[in-house]
């Protein structure tokens, strides 16, 4: 990439009709753009919805972005009724977590973040158990304990909201055992991605390991999706199984699915932070 | 495989206790047979249940197993109190097999058995519509067409009742999309195994696929497991996956979701014919 | 699709510059086409190769195919250097068959087929060997036998080529255990597409499973590629394994591995008659 | 588990014939003992190797062992010619790993040793390079630098022997990118296990992912083996495989295969330290 090259993504989702990939790819080759990936879904060719990802690198100072964008909308957002949006690369997205007493998730984030494989920074860890705090002292991350009171949350998801509010772009529940309320999550105002360890819809809620031994199932599973008000019910991003047998008591299908948890919640992370994940209506469109 | 000798399986269940391999290991030893392959399950040392499997080799006329069988009654399963049986290879299992109008996992039953794959001789194929009967004479075997009449079912399941009954082992359910009665399970006696297309317990019931691509779960599966009378609630299997993603339309998923079926059903029928397969509540033990 | 509709496919290689997603796209929307799928891949976005494959509706009578080629060559393909063919979805690939005894391959096409899972018809199956002739009679397709010397294989190409030459698009080898001359790959000059039983580079050549065994590997696979005249080089359309054990012979090694060759060349062959893989060297790109 | 009371496994190794298993039961039972796991393997029942692996509990008192051991060997191990010996669970294995520049590995074993989730104690590192001293500094082991001189990796290998001869009941070499002499292995004289990533024995050597990508497999992989004189040659343990596509440059094989490679380490990491791989000429039997 020369310098003064900036490399973004343009995320479409509209009405589905003739001409949208003609009229963007126009106007990002007059822009002096270079298409380097280009991802589209119809959900169908006649009254669907359609869904892009063009990722694109061109000339173009920090200071003309407004000017680029405000174009685009003249020229071609505006007149095809598109639902669109520039993310830049050079943007980081900032990434806050929160994780209760259970080490896998959160350790594999910051391992793969410190090795680079997040567009991403991790700003801030939050837990309501204080056991975890060497292990993030150790990556020179900040760690908030805030204990949650059974009898009133609203407290410890005000102080969430200090911590948090403004300053992340995604938050991340690494095995997070507190149900997040819908105003904070409004409040919040951004996505915030949850790891649940069952193959969702199976075995929603709490206890799912147990859960899935009681059922004798021949593989268990873990779903990353974005966390909405209603419980294990948001749109999933990622899943996956491993396959067990009735040797497996629950605490050893609880330790094989940690393995898939972090593999899971990692590739959720990597994807969204890669502007990859469109939502559509309860699910995704993964590019 | 010497002349003159047997191949057989002693399946045993009960509650653990200490000796129970000796016992069984030192009576057949006394008998003159070598084990083959063993397997053994508790599902607690102390106070749990018990699940073995041997397979073993010994000189054994015909006319000789019961005398076998009353001796093992009396020096080890009586004494220890155990759930067991023999089973003899050269007993191959007759099986039954039930479809409505889809093909794909009949003709696989059908071409496994023909080249051999099962322990096990398909007698008879029944089906409430005349669609397959061209593909199941193809393998010279009869094809029962019992309509099924949705005010009354009563009239189909007494025919099948008595083209099946005391004629077969085992009846396969190849995508026979009728619920079977509690009755009629009952009389015959035998064990029923189902393939459900969906990772149960996700998506129970009529329309799995349909449910699928409403929730957007990235994978799909198939579940086969033993027939009671709780639709899709009886002992797993065997399950598997395959990844999908959001191009997939119903009707795409339905066409990869049959090659899942039809393997899962095809190992979960090899399975039990070689007597693999002990059920422990609602969940299996597959040796 | 309204009549007077065609669907159809544009492929493209080039050489990696910008403009050309417009000026595809943009000559496409002036073509009244809609374009329903697009997928690209750069090996590097500078100094790289492009490839593309765009799916798109336009309104266009069987007639009017060549002015419509040649406007397209004249106002993009030639100006921008593209290597680039438009596939018709109504043009159904004729597809032959070559297989030697082991039947699970071919019958697993020959399903496929008469669901209408290929975009392709099988005109013809010809073999070395007369064993399969009554399962190809059931299909109601022409069987061939044409026996290979081993001396001298020269007189059976010859009667290959003449029984597919100029008749078939495609052609499969389904477990075709004769290697085929270059001359004969020549002449034929349509893509052939193997299937290997191993997981290629690993185990070429003859005896794969026995291979397998004595090596000990713990997953076993299948390979389809292109076949070119140095023996399972060809390019990669696509692989997949299956996890074995200690406990398998090598014939059973060989019969898990047949449920695997049979999916692994399905979809190589519906890919490809999606026209969905390119050759790049000796890789392929699948879209 | 009561109070003085034992667990401990017997791996058994023979030529196979009958009354092996019926004499061992009948020797743990005699001795008090009872058997919670029990998994046996013969290559052939006639002719055969027979590998046996029964896990027990057994009333015995550390001095006690000796007694024990010997009777077994009189009344059972000599009278059947088998080559056996018993592990302790109490006596945990010392592990020591080598280690180059990558950490992935290393702190994923790190890491499920602190779990708990081995059963063994890792008791020192050590690196041809001073990298990774901070992250084993956290987990409070000894990091040894032991750099390699290219022109004589004798020293380095003295220094090696130092460290780890008499101290370790297994190495690990989690991506160390030195070769092992057989000197060196045979002084030693405990099993090796390496990483390498790759789907042995495709891509043995250096430059595997590049060699991948050049192939152009659809799936990348990772075994783990015993380290053997010849390169990536010796038994292996276990494998696995993650699909890839043309998307993927060599870096991002790299990184996709690095998650392969930490659980397929861990898995053959996890089965060595709890008995259960029995070596086979140059293939493993796991249990």
């Amino acid at each position: 990439m020369s310098p003064g090259s900036t490399s973004a993504r343009l995320l479409i989702s509209c009405a589905d009709r003739p001409g949208i990939v003609a009229a963007v790819a126009g106007f990002l080759r007059d822009a002096g753009a270079n298409i380097v990936h280009s991802d589209q879904h119809s959900t169908d060719p006649e009254g669907g919805r359609f869904f892009m990802r063009m990722e694109f690198v061109l000339p173009l100072a920090e200071g003309e972005r407004g000017a680029f964008e405000r174009a685009f909308a003249r020229d071609v957002g505006d007149p095809l009724g598109l639902d669109w949006r520039v993310w830049y690369v050079a943007d980081r997205k900032r990434m806050g977590i929160l994780v209760s007493r259970t080490d896998h998730c959160l350790l594999d984030l910051l391992w793969r973040w410190r090795r680079g494989e997040f567009e991403a920074d991790v700003v801030a860890v939050a837990s309501n158990h204080p056991d975890l705090r060497a292990d993030v002292d150790a990556f020179a991350l900040p760690y908030h304990h805030v204990p949650v009171d059974r009898a009133d949350k609203a407290p410890a998801e005000a102080r969430l909201l200090e911590l948090l509010g403004g300053n992340v772009d995604v938050v991340v529940l690494a095995r997070y055992m507190q149900i997040l309320s819908g105003h904070f999550l409004d409040r919040l105002g951004v996505p915030v991605i949850n790891i649940h360890h069952s193959f969702l819809p199976a075995f929603a809620g709490a206890g799912a390991y147990e859960k899935a031994k009681d059922r004798g199932v021949k593989l268990i599973g873990a779903t990353a999706h974005y966390v909405t008000e209603e419980l294990d019910a948001g749109p999933i991003i990622e899943q996956d199984v491993i396959r067990v047998s009735h040797r497996d008591t629950p605490a050893r299908l609880a330790r094989l699915g940690s393995d898939i948890e972090r593999t899971v919640l990692a590739r959720a992370v990597g994807w969204h932070c890669e502007d990859r994940v469109l939502v559509h209506d309860r699910t995704t469109v993964v590019f």
